[in-house]
């Protein structure tokens, strides 16, 4: 998308700002690394979320990272966005370190907050009501100056507006004078209801058709909304708002957020796409949502909420009887839409059609083509139905599920056989890190290796022992590394009894890959993903090989 | 409550029907004994809730065994309502089994469900439209006729208005002059958006003006809405419908339901009574609110919401040193309403953006007043930070801050001193489960505690020798339990060389806790955390026999 700008598209177009990487990350427990922040932008890229925010490099050095990784590696069409406050008081704005942060992220588009709410002013930036205002001329007029363009969010608007409507707008009118394209009307506090919201950007909308936008490319400035769920009514609030002519919509997926969370753009999208008309990702990409639900859920390691309106597990679960009959004779009468628009699907407590074309789609994704009424197919089911009561999961882990329907075609090739390993780790008080050290048992080309190695953690001692067995034959291993590892607890309430599902993510010099291990221990899990991380990138190595030998 | 009639009442007067009981029941993986359902029946009647949905007695006969019960022993004001369907076609009600046994719980009000869609009609019950409207006024007549009162769902209301308004209302209209009090529209697939409601319920409103209601006190019939949260819309459909006239509002706690749930009424009724003005409890059980949320979540099992708006523990959490310090200044700039008139609190969050206020708030929070000025204050922010540079996170281990506070304090009490330990794993392929052996090394009252244990995995191994080594000191670590165990690895750019960060929620009979522990070795991590768990739990043990000898 070369300028992110509505004109250009039907007037139904909605605007879709994802900030699930900036205020998603607020969420209490959520912690990401620089890579997952990379890895879910490229996967909401490819959704095809036109902004994505991804972080305030002035309070968080490390976003800064995150832009520059995307500079030398730069997203097909989302436009990401820096997020940042207005200057200091009784700074330029030039000479703000937290404005130059922004600069130097080096994206097209920045996002600047800037108070609404006249007590927030005094209270606390503890300023004048009139220095707020130049701080958010000072701002947007130099970020412009600088070749930004600028969208505003208006922080505390709905509460400002009911105790100082005047100034509220005037502080609207303030950032559009400077140039800012869009001007977002954020529910800070969340405790907004949707009759409120309606009537505020109505009157707000009929405001800002009297100013001309000077330094842009619109005729009027355009409306945003941006809600948090504090009263229940995040995403209720964010439709009524695109319902009076706010044209972009800010949340998060699974409304990840600070206190209760934003609002939630699985949600948000599919009302506003399937029941309102309006158009907020291609219709070919709408199908993604429910994975991509979920893959956000593994990379930040939370359990999936399985009663998530449109992309949980349970929204489309039908229990036996008429019902069943009923909605299979027609779907129409028990479910609001189709499941399938949105890529998540029905689940009936008997042996299920939708699963079969499941598997046919994913087979398709790695290039194995697999017929609907192969009985292959529906081992391949079968297995995928026991391994997940067993509490693997797939999602994340799409290098398993292709060894395992290589498996179920005969098509897996094995390049070791895993005899067992041992594990042994102790501590004594006082020695600063402890010792783990792994013994593994394999057996190549039908020769027995036993091979021993430590390492700081049973894991890393496990995972080095595999190499130093298996490097001599297969001497590709030293361009392998293990570049995440996830777990997840299952059923926390059995506590340390509990299963344990590891996620390996392994990556060669171009790929990435990642395989998954179910154990009630942790080790063992970690064994089983570690494993078929190798075999998995040997086999990458063997087809890319088998290409250019043919290719040659 | 004699009479259940907003008539009585004042005019803002909503009427709280709540369906946990039996809608809430449908959520998948909810199940309740009938001690349980009886348990929350008797806290929502503290609560003051007017109308109480126990279960389907023709659909399950338990249930008629929790109205006999409440018969025996009956609730001090609620009244307890038996639902059912409309008689089966072509039989007479007073023939029809499921009707004996709605008579047979023997309750003042009875609610019966009705189509009102003609889809629904022809494709269900394959039967007429005139058929349909002959069981509404047979069944509704009949209950009338055996002294009951009867509220009348309108199942798939919305859908059916929509695709046949005349017929819809004529179902109305057959409920109304068969003697039914209450016309409850159902939102039942949960597809309806807020603006739709409103429309509807306003022409509903003007349409049952016209009606007589001869065998009602009621000058006219009254309206109440069901919504359910499959467009994640339900509680701003609710309040829509309230906005328009509806009286009465029927939801469950915590927002349980089929798929993605019903109305949350912990999120309706504050919005209704401190946003809106409209009257659900009197003023002072709402603080009640947020306990019966977790009392309900712990007698159904399920882990509470802890980003649930209103209730969850999360609804006023707040980060960052400025925030904190304004929030606590003038709590209006960021809570939408006071946490203590929903009986929630305010939390502060010990995050890396720490300040020395949050720490002070924090110290509040555990009882420990702690001066701003005080350099203890200020070492204990710069250990935090140390701390979390090392990859600890306190946002949701807080029992580990109050040690670490108390330390710095010097009002930590050791109960034992840890030396050391060792775990051995080993799998050998295709043994089912592997073995995990630990062994701890322990300090208590200068004795020296040498202890092993086995386990299905290397922490609960860990676990189980602790505690074997502790529990003749302090016997009281037998009632302590292992409640939640969360592993993160963190920067996943060094894969499994990388630091792992462990918490464990710990619990005894009436307390959780949660405590975290960091290192390059998953088990070590396991164990720091596993440690302060016990050490945690034991202070809090300590404190409480304190608290009794003093007080007695």
């Amino acid at each position: 998308m070369t300028e992110a700008l509505p004109l250009a598209s039907n007037p139904n177009q909605i605007w879709i700002y994802d900030t699930t990487l900036r205020d998603g990350t607020q969420r209490e427990g959520l912690s990401v690394s620089l890579e997952d922040k990379l890895r879910i932008a490229r996967q909401l890229d490819q959704l095809g979320v036109p902004f994505i925010e991804g972080g305030w490099p002035g309070a968080n050095p490390r976003d800064v990272q995150f832009f520059w990784q995307l500079k030398e590696e730069p997203l097909k069409q989302a436009e990401v966005v820096a997020f940042c406050s207005t200057r200091r008081p009784h700074v330029s704005a030039a000479e703000d370190s937290l404005l130059q942060a922004i600069l130097a992220a080096g994206t097209r588009w920045v996002t600047i907050f800037g108070k609404s709410w006249d007590l927030h002013v005094t209270e606390g930036l503890k300023c004048s009501l009139e220095e707020n205002l130049e701080m958010i001329r000072d701002t947007v007029a130099y970020l412009r100056s600088q070749g930004r363009r600028v969208i505003y969010d208006a922080e505390h608007w709905f509460d400002g507006y009911q105790h100082n409507r005047d100034y509220a707008l005037k502080t609207l009118a303030a950032a559009i004078a400077s140039g800012a394209e869009w001007l977002v009307l954020c529910d800070t506090n969340g405790g907004t209801l949707p009759h409120e919201v309606s009537s505020i950007v109505r009157n707000v909308a009929l405001f800002i058709q009297k100013f001309p936008t000077p330094h842009t490319p619109h005729p009027t400035p355009l409306l945003g909304i941006h809600t948090h769920n504090d009263s229940d009514t995040a995403v209720a609030n964010a439709i009524a708002a695109v319902m009076e002519g706010a044209k972009m919509v800010q949340g998060t997926i699974n409304g990840y957020g600070e206190r209760c969370g934003n609002a939630n753009l699985c949600s948000l999208i599919p009302n506003l796409q399937l029941k309102l008309g309006y158009q907020c990702l291609a219709d070919a990409q709408l199908p993604q949502i429910t994975e991509v639900s979920r893959f956000v859920s593994e990379v930040v390691n939370l359990a999936p909420d399985e009663h998530a309106p449109f992309v949980g597990r349970s929204a489309f679960a039908h229990k036996g009887g008429i019902h069943v009959s009923a909605v299979e004779r027609n779907p129409l009468t028990y479910e609001h839409i189709q499941p399938e628009q949105i890529g998540n699907r029905r689940r009936i407590v008997i042996s299920d059609q939708a699963g079969i074309s499941n598997v046919v789609a994913k087979a398709r994704t790695f290039g194995i083509e697999l017929d609907k009424h192969n009985p292959t197919a529906r081992q391949i089911l079968q297995r995928l139905k026991e391994l997940e009561s067993e509490g693997y999961q797939f999602e994340a882990a799409e290098a398993s599920f292709d060894l395992l329907m290589r498996e179920a075609l005969g098509k897996r090739q094995h390049f070791f056989e895993i005899k067992g390993f041992q594990v042994h780790c102790d501590l004594v008080e006082g020695r600063t890190n402890t010792n783990a050290l792994a013994t593994v048992k394999l057996t190549v080309n039908g020769q027995d290796i036993l091979e021993a190695a430590e390492g700081n953690g049973p894991v890393a001692a496990l995972d080095r022992a595999l190499r130093k067995a298996l490097v001599n034959f297969y001497p590709q291993i030293a361009q392998f590394e293990l570049s995440d590892y996830k777990v997840r607890i299952l059923d926390g309430h059995s506590g340390t009894a509990a299963k344990t599902r590891v996620l390996v993510e392994s990556k060669n010099g171009h790929q990435r890959w990642t395989t998954v291990g179910v154990s009630p221990n942790i080790l063992e899990a970690s064994y089983q993903a570690v494993v078929e991380g190798l075999e998995y990138g040997l086999m990458l190595h063997m087809m890319a090989e088998t290409v250019l030998s043919t290719s040659s």
